[in-house]
């Protein structure tokens, strides 16, 4: 910073503002630490293939807006963290084509490599390096604390990751145990000050930013920002064939949930078969009635512009046939994707002619790296691992 | 292989030796496996400085006899392994400082850049790297069956890594019960075939064994090799002060330990002071005499042409007073390291005018990176990390 100051006020020098500019030379300089105008914002998503309905409205669609009305002063970091999707066991074939199809989803839905650093987390080693040397500072004890590797092998609330593993279950492999370090490493390689999070995550947030103040407490410098949560109104879009369950890719009936590349008809489709319930007319309780709920939720979420809340959405459709809620959630839903579904499949034409995608991804990675880079080189630096051996 | 053997057939096609080298083709190709006819030999040792003559016999001669005796189908591996060794709190200063007298000293006792790869383990980014991606297939309960993590912070045989830490000991790191799992990936990384390794080490690479063998089922392909070995005949060497510990660098008494790098007063100095007892005459009995053993067993070490054992020493020196003994041990000792601690002199001099050591390290870590990140590009085809983004 004092560096970059430095340099600023040389080339004022030259200007006729020269005294002025010297002025807040100094009062910058001299003048107590103010709060940090920049903010640097770091998400991930797993590479899960083309995103479905709740991914999109979840989180990608809040990326794309925190994109569109950040100011000049913000960096975004969208990181597809595929070393986070083999902590439980991946098909290689199927993980490479979900990654690709991540890939363009996020390009399709808006965001824009020329404004956000989009990456593959594996492509930038430093995420692993990090990993490693906050291992050296993270405690075991609170480790084992983290409750997600539990609901990851279905085990019991009580479970300790020492116990035998029970016969239906698979082993628990350190790096399910281990992965809230390299969260933390994915967060702070890039000075984050902001992370868009969903509920599920806020545990490991908090686990961030104590390893990062440890981390600085131990080395007695500041390297590591604490980075503050993204709160967003939470959007849970239910299965449309289990109405009380998340929508979600590991779901084996692709009809319970509807991708952000699906074409009008297969909405139509998808939509007609959602489970509702033969109550008649239409009302919104997601606890008496989920099924229909949910399809009202979907409308809502996907244009907030046409009513001030789900519940006075369904007012609207109360004396409305299911058949044709159903058939006025598909239309709003096609038309609020279209242009996402459109833009996939320009790209992926586009990849078919030019193969671009590789170049395009190994730009973004090499953007993710110069940045994570910087950061290493101070970490090492305070930890004595420099690259150099002068004196 | 198969292409690199495609290859030097074409070339062969152009010499009039073609029929003989097609029939040596058809040979290699199409009969069994045999077995491996190269070595890769890795081994690593912690940045603690200058070396005592402790790590110098028991682990860099036997380094360098490896490297000069090697055929040329041997690869030959040395790496400072700086990771390792925050895993317990470092000075950042110090570390730096050991970090690069523990490299010279590789150079001076006699390993040769051009011959062998000498590297930082922290330059080398696959390290850290491929240590993630075996932690998702490391499992926990192995894991904490390891018993290093135990004897580094001196807590007894059945604690376990989620025990409250006692108040009086630093709380466990990941890192501390994680480390053999980077310990496999630095030995996995460049093929290797043989580690050659001290007695305490053997179950880290039992764990290394298994855990290559059980990624290769998983993954249903050879990626890693499962290293074999290379036991020496156990030298240790104990302290000068406390004959019955083994002689290190933790010992707060520098008088406890001779470094490679001291001079012959400093030598005799130490030598005199060493601790032995008031028996008459030299014996060699590593229970009742433990100093006049060590003594002993240090002169035998560094000579080993003068005598069948020990025992057959100690009877040379039999009626010997011991303080006659130690000058001849300290003469022996100075004889023997005296062409190390010049050389270690004159790089370190060199280093002064010219600042060559970063270069030379620079170009190390380059050549291991290129064999570390060529095993990369295997694994991470493999699991569906490949960098490419192709249909």
């Amino acid at each position: 910073m004092l560096f970059q100051r430095v340099h600023a006020l040389r080339r004022a020098a030259a200007s006729p503002q020269y005294t002025l500019n010297c002025a807040r030379f100094i009062s910058d300089v001299v003048a107590p630490v103010k709060p940090r105008s920049y903010k640097n914002i770091f998400s991930g998503i797993q590479p899960t293939g083309v995103p479905h309905l709740g991914n999109y409205l979840g989180a990608l669609r809040q990326w794309v807006k925190l994109q569109n009305e950040a100011d000049n002063k913000t960096n975004l970091y969208f990181s597809i963290v595929d070393l986070h999707a083999i902590t439980v066991h991946q098909n290689a074939e199927q993980l490479r084509r979900w990654r690709k199809e991540m890939l363009v989803s996020l390009y399709a839905v808006g965001l824009d490599p020329a404004r956000s650093v989009i990456f593959c987390q594996s492509m930038v080693p430093q995420h692993s390096e990090l990993m490693w040397i906050l291992s050296c500072h993270a405690s075991m004890g609170y480790l084992s604390r983290m409750t997600q590797w539990k609901s990851k092998l279905s085990l019991p609330e009580n479970a300790s990751p020492l116990d035998a593993t029970p016969k239906d279950k698979p082993a628990l492999r350190l790096g399910l145990f281990s992965y809230p370090v390299l969260q933390a490493a994915d967060v702070l390689l890039y000075g984050t000050t902001h992370v868009p999070v969903g509920e599920d995550q806020a545990q490991h947030l908090e686990f961030t930013r104590e390893l990062a103040a440890s981390f600085n407490h131990a080395h007695s410098t500041t390297v590591f920002n604490q980075p503050e949560t993204i709160l967003s109104p939470a959007k849970r879009v239910m299965s449309l064939t289990n109405p009380t369950k998340k929508m979600s890719k590991s779901d084996a009936d692709v009809k319970s949930r509807i991708l952000i590349t699906d074409e009008k008809d297969v909405i139509e489709k998808k939509i007609k078969s959602a489970l509702t319930d033969s109550i008649e007319g239409v009302a919104y309780d997601r606890d008496a009635r989920p099924g229909v709920s949910n399809l009202i939720d979907i409308m809502y979420y996907m244009d907030e512009s046409v009513a001030a809340s789900p519940e006075e959405l369904a007012r609207d459709f109360k004396d409305v046939s299911m058949r044709a809620l159903k058939e006025r959630v598909a239309e709003v839903v096609d038309k609020n994707i279209e242009p996402v579904r459109t833009t996939y499949n320009d790209i992926m034409a586009k990849d078919e002619r030019d193969r671009y995608l590789t170049d395009e991804a190994t730009h973004g990675a090499w953007k993710a790296k110069s940045q994570a880079g910087r950061k290493m080189e101070v970490v090492r630096s305070i930890m004595g691992l420099q690259r150099t051996f002068e004196a």
